[in-house]
């Protein structure tokens, strides 16, 4: 079952769900399989369904920065399947067993230019949604500087 | 004159463009004005057609971390006009004599849902260009922490 307390299908009405549900495909993973790797190409997106997914960007050898861990039903990761350059931002791997519901970037799109009113809303979400994330990334940069500055000032 | 090269109105038909352009006001701003505050109630969007605009964000008393200067005709800030909580995430100050286009944020938006077509077009940019610079400001987070374990190292 596709959740709708998840931002990207966020104020689509029941039969709109309904559709992108008929192109979801329900998978099991194990704890530590990777399920997409940053910098490749984003083929689908995917909702969490149950368990905990981990989203870390490669710095250098040995060293993936965490970004986010999803643990809650309805959490969308590798919603890069919907926009240019279709290349995802981050690797996700399952923190612990995991479900997820895997959607077709290919068909997505076409439910989305079929359906324009549909397509809109995601485009809305996904716009939200990225903001969001940009203005929490901002303030994290700005924590390193605070830090540096107190650093050079002791 | 709205430039069609700016991100916002991208992908948008000639009679798309005219209708923003309607709305448009142009303003003449000296070197040092303040043309939006972070945190501020986000009433308009900015259109660049001369000049250069700096934008920074805020970080203590004393130091305001600068994020880009624009200085391309055409280039847009103050998009956060379009998306809830419509709250400018950074300021903007004119880094030199400038000519701006002024696009009132009730009009686009009144404008964005009686041609739904536009409104999903500008919704796909705000999209695309959110994500970019999520990646961008990403990638400087990266920067900062490769800095941190390198001179942990030495």
């Amino acid at each position: 079952m596709v959740a709708t307390a998840n931002f990207l299908l966020e104020g689509l009405s029941g039969a709109q769900i309904e559709r992108i549900k008929s192109v979801a495909e329900e998978i099991s993973l194990e704890k530590g399989d990777h399920v997409v790797t940053e910098g490749e190409e984003a083929l689908s997106a995917y909702i969490l369904e149950a368990g905990a997914i981990e989203l870390t960007t490669f710095v250098e050898e040995g060293f993936d920065l965490p970004i986010a861990i999803l643990r809650n039903q309805g959490e969308v990761f590798g919603s890069a399947a919907l926009l240019p350059p279709y290349q995802y931002s981050l690797s996700a791997r399952c923190a612990e067993k995991s479900t997820l519901l895997r959607l077709d970037g290919t068909a997505l799109k076409q439910i989305m230019s079929e359906d324009s009113d549909l397509g809109c809303k995601i485009m809305t979400n996904l716009a939200r949604y990225f903001f969001e994330r940009l203005k929490e990334t901002r303030l994290e940069l700005k924590i390193h500087f605070k830090t540096l500055l107190n650093s050079t000032r002791s």
